[in-house]
């Protein structure tokens, strides 16, 4: 019995005791889902049969997005949360190494090195944008270019031109707008000039459905043919797909929690400028090695390795946790 | 932009119009949970917050499942299907091919290609059964070995000295426990003995839960360790995570619903002697060309290419469902 080599590069996931604290470490939302509206979803779960498979290729959710975004239901795929769907998109294509901007999401490095690919890492430039000139060649030949937009964890948002020039190279791009909602920008309408680009959406941040597990994805229709043709045909259960289907018909409640956690990142930004970066995300990235202070006080945030050692990720929460993580971080700046 | 070669040989996934039709394809259960279990469900899911992320390796629903196996939590993964397991396993040792025992569960081979590994088919003999000869050679070289136990779609058992003497070559044995309830026999207690066997189980069949996607893997704790690194962090969601251990909870209606399908099984089993193989499972493997004919009488049954072309597997229904199947397809012999 031979396991495969790469496992050794794989550290556990490290996880932290969650008793009794504020939990900014993850980016989810902090509002759970209105009562009236789980409601909705309940009456909706009892009207199925649980032992049944879903539906085939999730066409109902498939259809409430093309209805919601003006793209049509061919070109959008679902499953188990990005996560599934990044994975999948290991399998998509040829090629024998992803690319990456570093510091990013984390997962496209261990599902691409999972599926036996080499990472090749970019650095970012110290204001932690794409570096103004590329070795277009070694992004020409890659199996495919992750790029988090805005990114996580830096909360920027890269411009256009940027994206467009990895983009020319016909190179997969996989743009990953699990934070768009909190910017306000998409690249959807972008979908109709280039073949090769993969655009990733989520439940799990503005939407508030974390615990349920459900990612989009958008790309050409001679693309989504061979997605289609490699996936897990019943990844996405009954139940989030009809909690998805309740959110979408929900916007008022969506753009309030938005605009509310805009606000509150502005808060933040606002009392900690000098140590911030600006954010287009319900994050923070801040350059306080602060993390033991402020786990000691009640609240979890994100911390790292590497470059960003001394820095740590702070997801915007309700108005009383942002109170006290703003008092608390003074505190500790002040020392 | 160059796409996976291997996808050139993956044909659609083939679906049906349902519409009104008896469902006696896909091997589900032909009951829905009861109304009080699902009540009770529906409270558990209102006392969770759907923002939040599932728990970190689904560790309740492991400790549940502990209590009523008695093997350890360590050695107990779950995820989103046996079709995430599968996968993962895909991922988790060296090799360049898979061997299964044909006919099977296509998804074995379709998890692998999918990876970039080969497929090593060794025909069932005449009786569906594993050839007593065998070239332990290959099959120790091999990535690892899948088998269904009892089989898909044969409805076969098989005895334990060829499973036995495939584990003793030292390959990783995956056995696909996923119709164990209706045999009443399963491997668990050789976890023991075989650091190389694994052992998968499903909610879909007969727990009743298809619709929410729960997979269960068992192996000794230094192959969970490696599996653990690889696997997706949160792929099973909160919801259906609650809804598995409520089942556990009611194991006087998953053995009501377990009699009555062997019942009903050796029943139309009866009914079709001549052209049935003796099933384990809750479906039977008829040598009948009826796909069509019961397709059109209102019965989805499933259908097959290749050795199995003239055959068809038939899901065991309610009372009323297998009466009508008996009727038609006895109508259907004597045309």
């Amino acid at each position: 019995m031979k396991f495969n080599r790469q496992l050794d590069q794989f550290a556990p996931y490290r996880t932290f005791d969650t008793e009794g604290k504020i939990l900014m470490n993850k980016n989810e939302s902090p509002f759970d889902i209105p009562g009236e509206i789980k409601e909705q979803m309940i009456d909706r779960w009892k009207a199925i049969p649980f032992n049944r498979y879903p539906p085939i290729e999730s066409l109902p959710l498939r259809r409430k997005v093309s209805e919601k975004t003006g793209v049509e239901e061919g070109m959008i795929i679902a499953g188990c949360g990005s996560d599934a769907l990044i994975s999948d998109l290991m399998h998509l294509f040829e090629g024998e190494y992803i690319v990456t901007f570093t510091p990013t999401f984390s997962m496209y490095g261990f599902y691409a090195k999972r599926r036996g690919l080499k990472v090749v890492e970019i650095p970012l430039n110290d204001a932690f944008d794409i570096p103004e000139t590329l070795d277009e060649e070694i992004i020409a030949r890659a199996h495919s270019v992750f790029i988090a937009n805005p990114n996580n964890p830096t909360g920027k948002l890269y411009d256009d031109y940027k994206i467009d020039k990895i983009l020319r190279t016909g190179v997969p791009v996989v743009l990953d707008e699990a934070y768009w909602e909190f910017s306000g920008k998409t690249s959807l309408a972008k979908l109709r000039e280039f073949e090769n680009l993969i655009i990733l959406r989520t439940f799990s941040k503005a939407m508030g459905l974390s615990g349920l597990r459900i990612g989009l994805g958008f790309a050409g229709k001679k693309l989504m043919e061979k997605w289609f043709a490699l996936k897990s045909p019943y990844n996405l259960n009954t139940l989030s797909e009809i909690a998805a289907i309740e959110m979408l018909e929900h916007p008022e409640t969506l753009e309030r929690n938005i605009a509310f956690i805009i606000r509150e990142r502005q808060r933040i930004y606002e009392a900690f400028r000098e140590i911030a970066t600006e954010s287009f995300t319900n994050f923070l990235l801040l350059q306080a090695d602060a993390f033991d202070f402020l786990y000691n006080n009640g609240i979890l945030v994100q911390k790292f390795r590497g470059r960003l050692e001394k820095h740590i990720r702070v997801t915007v929460g309700t108005e009383y946790e942002n109170d006290r993580l703003i008092r608390k971080l003074e505190a500790f700046l002040k020392a």
